[in-house]
This record gives C-alpha cells, sequence and structure tokens, in this order.
C-alpha cells in the first residue's frame, strides 16, 4: 500500500531554513546547523556522497536515514526544487541535481509551465511536469510507485501544501536542538495533528529530536 | 552558587497555552494537553495535590518534576501570577494561590502598584511587591534565596523578559508532542540560545521531549 511521506530538518522552534540564501550560501547558512546530524550519518555518506569508506554515525540518526531512502517509488517537488531558472530557455539545462539526479524513480515537479516534456536522466530518475492539483499529481505519483511510497520532497511550501490538505500518511521531523529564530514556519496551520495520527518521539545520540507521525 | 530557573511547558510548535482563558475555563483548553505528563507524575500529585498514596508515574517526568521543586530560595512572578484583579481594592485578597500558597519561600511579584506592603502567607511564603526593574528584582530575590536557586515563574510574558535578557542559567522545557497553533509564542528572539547554553535533549516514557539549556 502506497504511503505518502515527507521528511523534514527543523529547529527546535520551528523553522526550516531557506530564508537567507545568498549566492556564496545558496543553501542559506543555517542549513548546516539544521542538517549536521544527518550529514553526519554513515547512510548519508555513502548514499549521498559516494563515500565508500564506511564512515559516519550509526544509531538513530543513521536508522532515520536508511529510512529515508528506503521504499521510495516516486517524488514530488515543486518548481523551485527542480530549478527552472533557465528552463526551458536553455536546452542544455536540466535541473540543479546534476547528470545523475539522486532520485532514481519518477519525480513530479509541479509547475504552471507545464506541458512540458519528459525529462529522463542518468541513474533512473526522470522529471516529469504537471500542472494539476496536488490530489491529481499525487494520484499519478502514487500509480507510478507501484507498491512502493511516494515522498512529497519539498521544498516547505510544497511540503505544508500536501500537510494541510490531509495527504501525508508519514511525517518525520528531525528536531536539531537549536534556535534560529528566522526560516520558513512548518508548522501553521497544523492544529491537532497528533489527533489524525500517532506520535512517536525519540532522541538521537547526536542530541536530535526525532518526532514521527503516523496514521 | 544562586542560579536563576525557568521551566516551561510548551507545544512541538513552540507555544504555552493561556490565550484561549475563559470563564469557564481559565487555564485555557490547551493547558491539560501541555501539561499531562506533569501532573500525573508521582511527585507533583504528591508535592501539589497532596495525594500521599504513592500513585503517578515515575521516570523521566518524575524527575523533572522533582528536579523542579529542588533548591528554589525565592521565586519571581509577573503581576498577572499573582492575580492582582481584586487587590487591594479587597482587603481580604490575597492573591488566587489559596492561604497557603505551594512556594514556601518568599515570592517577588513585579507590578507597577509597588510600594505595597509584604503579604505573609502560611506556609513559608511571603509576596513582596516591587516596581524596579527585573534585575534589580533579580538581585535582591538571589540575596534572599542565599545559596538556593531563583525560579522566575511566569507567566510566559515575565520568562521571556528575563530569557531575552540573558538572566537565565537554566531553561528547561517540556514539550508535548503536540500541535497547538495558537497560544503565547515561547522562542522569538531567541536565536542562538544554544551557544550560550548547553543543550542537553531526552524523552520520556510518556513521549514528551524534555530539553534543557544550561549555562
Amino acid at each position: 500500500m502506497t504511503r505518502v511521506r515527507i521528511d523534514l530538518n527543523i529547529s527546535l522552534d520551528g523553522y526550516t531554513s531557506a530564508t537567507d540564501h545568498s549566492p556564496e550560501n545558496p543553501m542559506g547558512e543555517d542549513w548546516g546547523a539544521l542538517t549536521a546530524a544527518y550529514t553526519g550519518t554513515r547512510t548519508f555518506r555513502s548514499r549521498v556522497l559516494g563515500d565508500t569508506t564506511g564512515t559516519g554515525t550509526t544509531g538513530v540518526d543513521d536508522a532515520h536515514a536508511a529510512a529515508y531512502f528506503d521504499n521510495i517509488g516516486a517524488e514530488i517537488l515543486g518548481a523551485a526544487m527542480f530549478g527552472f531558472h533557465t528552463f526551458p530557455d536553455d536546452p542544455e539545462w536540466k535541473g540543479w541535481w546534476g547528470d545523475e539526479p539522486p532520485f532514481g524513480v519518477p519525480v513530479y515537479v509541479l509547475t504552471h509551465r507545464a506541458p512540458l516534456p519528459d525529462l529522463p536522466m542518468a541513474g533512473g530518475t526522470t522529471f516529469r511536469f504537471r500542472s494539476g492539483s496536488i490530489e491529481e499529481v499525487l494520484a499519478e505519483a502514487a500509480s507510478s510507485a507501484e507498491s512502493q511510497d511516494v515522498r512529497i520532497g519539498g521544498g516547505i511550501g510544497t511540503a505544508r501544501e500536501f500537510l494541510c490538505a490531509g495527504l501525508v500518511d508519514d511525517l518525520h521531523v528531525a528536531i536539531a536542538p537549536v534556535i534560529l529564530g528566522r526560516g520558513n514556519r512548518v508548522w501553521d496551520d497544523l492544529r491537532g495533528l497528533e489527533l489524525s495520527h500517532k506520535v512517536d518521539t525519540e532522541v538521537a545520540e547526536s542530541g536530535t529530536l526525532h518526532v514521527s507521525f503516523t496514521r
């Protein structure tokens, strides 16, 4: 049975980064503090960085990192997560994920620029551009995922659209114990999420708090 | 060495309750969800309710509840926490803490109505009304606490004044895994608190997340 999943890295005060982007620091200067525990895991180092030496943390953070990559059959991204800034004017531009994006599955990109031709990439990723409602795109993504899950990959605006519409089965937040005081707010308009979902809480060796909402 | 301490019960989205007061529900309808784990502890039942039967939870929540009551030599409260609404017009009104308030120590009440005479109560509590700066009142409270600690007992506005002024040595937040979407915001203007304080995170059997900032 396909489940709809979201994973977020947030601060104790409920922010994701991304309002302090700059050319020098495209992810924003707060991104490192939010993701240090995750990017330090053995799974991240192996799966994303291609580090085959076995370095990186194991334990609770790594278990969540491994679960993140498990059983995803399709992904949905907001337009900014594809990186439309020169596409399709520059026919060579294929998003900012490089020649071999890390998805390996169909990736549905929500954009009013659709229809656009599919964009097959090396490694099994195919970008598919859609302008329908989130429910329509989710139905298509779920169908293409077959029995595997659909991840809403971001950004936070897209993730919150799916959350606020009640479309998410599994929300996992990794809370870094830092106070950012700025960024994109995650929790607005989600009062009572603990009533529709079961909540599990866990602390990692790094001090990161992992909270999982499951229905 | 006197330390300045604050304990808060907050939601995952960073709210304390208290914006939904009503005559029928003076603490607000969200208060129960925020404090259920705490009021269920054996320490709370014994210390606050006078339950001598030994019922209530033990474990992580109870350890924090016991620490809450330990080594406090003076307390500071905002005016609303004393309950000024009929004082001093009604000479019988002595705050809403009853004839024997649960403090048992000098309690400094921040109020522009001062000077007012001290109000000694049964059980060792004396209310002392002060209109000076928070630094001045803290200095006096610390002196009267001798080597014990001073608790900033609330409300959240008063707690945040001390936090934002950098006057707090120990902040313990018990985070109930619920999304309230309303209430008083705890974390505003506290960016970087993790840089001036060491942070410890812990999960209780109840699912409550305990985060302690210590310097």
